[in-house]
């Protein structure tokens, strides 16, 4: 499968010569499998709040990256990192305070059941761990994920992970269940896909042991709405046996506006929750939480050590995030400036269904005849990063634009966004 | 298997009403999943160099810590993570200085066929898409390690793990050689034990992807001589077409002291080469280096994401710590305050054997009869630990002190350790 919004490396990039012997080193260091954004890359050498800079000292609207959630650079998370990096930072061997305040901020931020929390640094690890854990817990070896999936890139979770392509082995225990085009409110369609999926699964002698979604469904193109539509099919896991994992690596820390986790917004309490990216700003720092009865096994019989998940430093700057988003409101942020995005790019001509929650939009790209247009998403997308806005695309053929700025976001930039996407539509 | 060195959480523990406090905590937020080091577990606040400090002030020697390998909060490396962390912190799919710079210095680092580096955020992660590559290079499925190898926590790491115990199922393609017990100078033994497993992965229709080896053998009980004897296990892979993957996680970055990686001790130059822990000095930063031609098809077909790896803070804390290994002399430093150590242990009555390479040692603790003895181990550990030096214990049954300071460890620092650890020995 080709990568939405990838360089073509046969066609030479940048927009300099600077930037073409960049593209040579990278490729000469770094080899074949890592990818650059855009048809003409973006070369960037610093970053604060909603803006990245060039080398040429063009600044760039970010309405894209979701990790430096809080802002690119933010001086109180940066504070925090350099002052715990100056004073210690240890592994979880040793008794220390950082990671025992973090935990209990960031477990207030949970339904009361799920009250152990698990550190390490990726997303990746984090669906990693939360699999090892289903599947110790069930006794049972299946998951079902969504057609396109992404949970990570360790070998479990990229066996998960269907829209990596067909180049990554499926693991034979692992079932998809495509989203249905049209959701009803109680979600009847998904759930009856989830209940062959599971008889699937039975007919090769294969168990059930969670049930794995992103609960805004990043990579199969963004799907919110309805709220709700993932109880009947949680409630069909959990009969047959299995555990509901919520993926809240996208949806998570206030993204979506509404609630600080995508599964609050279904009315849900998963059984395990895994997160990451925006949780330390861009500082590696990631996490599942868990109902404790489902540790208690896995945790006397296997345990648990990751070097580098819950020192000091990690916990503070995770602690700092949360700070910027209590203090700065962020949540109320999201939905309110989400919500002047969300109607904004509903005006504008020549763009098909918009759709989001928060801060994390979808606009589908049509054709004339309804149809979806990957290749209009892909000229948008490149349009406005020569207009310097970075958005990109996604969904299983690529026709829907990832709208996705940091959370400090406000009016004034979604403004922008617009008036220049607009000089890019049919009028 | 119980964990060596681990607290046990049955008897009260702690060396203060707040320390016993801190534990219940952990217990509460964290889960059954972590342990702790030592009977009576430690509480650190704040750390330099070659010393932790308690919550009393107290500080203790830091014999044990190898991610901190130059030494505790060292001001060149957190500097470097506070002035990138303040200027830019983004991922790979924009062009980006650091990364490049830090990739270039550290290939310098590796032999020529080595040419292509890749970032993740852990060892485990590191280890993980070596596997990864190397049954996609191959073809081929399966994996040999040592009998008490350890690579990392994630679901294929683990499963490459045998010693995180037997509650972690082996995958049945991972076949598992014991290292003898006296090794020849040509490892004919251990070729003949890799043959071995080479010929029963054929019986069961699987063929070898990799040999994959801790060059030191940490969790073997450490093997670091003959240097050499992997050469002929090394050839036989390669013969039955699979690769050599060095875990240079424990060994790598100077801690033997003679040459910069373990796998050079050896005289061999692998396929793929990982790297975690002393990394980035504590900062979550890993990685592999591999030969571009199996980076080739992985690469095409299924690339790689990691949106932690190689961001930028990283890549600075990385070449930090190159420059404080490069000019603070920590290669020479290791091999000469090694062999101090070594020579040290060596002179003191009533232990076992004394083996190492460079600040890896390790000591043999037996009983009158010769016999392991992994209650005196412990013993001397905890001991240790009261006494404010830290060193724990590894290999197959515990009876082996790990001996591994930061790499800025001095002769003042052995003189200390040695006396305080003749006052636990019998006269």
């Amino acid at each position: 499968m080709t990568m939405i919004n990838a360089y073509d490396g046969t066609v030479p990039g940048g927009t300099s010569p600077e930037d073409r012997e960049m593209i040579a080193r990278r490729e000469r260091l770094l080899g074949p499998a890592y990818r650059l954004f855009y048809e003409r890359p973006v070369h960037f050498v610093r970053a604060e709040g909603m803006w990245l800079f060039d080398a040429q000292g063009n600044r760039y609207l970010d309405a894209y990256n979701n990790v430096a959630s809080v802002g690119h650079c933010h001086p109180h998370v940066v504070d925090a990192i350099c002052r715990q990096a100056r004073l210690l930072n240890t592994h979880t061997r040793y008794l220390e305070e950082t990671i025992l305040s973090y935990a209990e901020r960031l477990l207030a931020k949970f339904p009361a059941q799920l009250s152990h929390v698990m550190f390490t640094c990726t997303g990746s690890e984090a669906n990693d761990l939360a699999l090892r854990v289903a599947r110790s817990a069930t006794g049972h070896e299946g998951v079902i994920v969504t057609g396109n999936a992404y949970h990570g890139v360790t070998t479990a979770t990229a066996e998960a992970s269907p829209s990596l392509g067909p180049a990554v082995a499926r693991r034979t225990s692992v079932r998809t269940v495509e989203l249905p085009v049209i959701i009803n409110d109680d979600g009847e369609e998904l759930a009856r896909r989830v209940a062959d999926a599971i008889v699937g699964m039975a007919a090769d002698g294969i168990r059930p042991a969670a049930l794995l979604f992103d609960t805004i469904f990043s990579s199969d193109g963004l799907r919110p709405e309805p709220a709700g539509f993932l109880r009947k099919s949680v409630n069909l896991i959990r009969e047959a046996g299995g555990l509901f994992i919520a993926d809240e690596v996208q949806a998570g820390f206030g993204r979506t506006g509404v609630e600080f986790w995508g599964f609050a917004r279904h009315g849900l309490t998963p059984d395990i929750v895994t997160m990451g990216k925006p949780m330390g700003n861009g500082h590696p720092v990631a996490g599942l939480v868990a109902k404790p009865q489902l540790l208690a096994k896995f945790g006397k019989a296997v345990r648990y050590f990751n070097t580098f998940g819950g020192n000091a430093v990690s916990c503070a700057a995770g602690s700092a995030v949360l700070d910027v988003i209590e203090n700065e409101g962020l949540l109320e942020n999201a939905r309110m400036t989400g919500a002047y995005l969300t109607e904004g790019l509903r005006n504008l001509p020549g763009i098909g269904p918009v759709r989001g929650a928060g801060l994390f939009v979808a606009v589908d790209m049509l054709d004339k005849h309804g149809v979806p247009a990957p290749d209009r998403a892909a000229r948008l997308v490149n349009g406005m990063r020569d207009r310097r806005i970075l958005i990109s695309a996604t969904g299983p053929v690529g026709h829907t634009l990832k709208i996705r700025p940091p959370l400090v976001a406000r009016p004034k930039h979604v403004d922008f966004l617009l008036r220049e996407m607009a000089q890019l539509l049919p009028a």
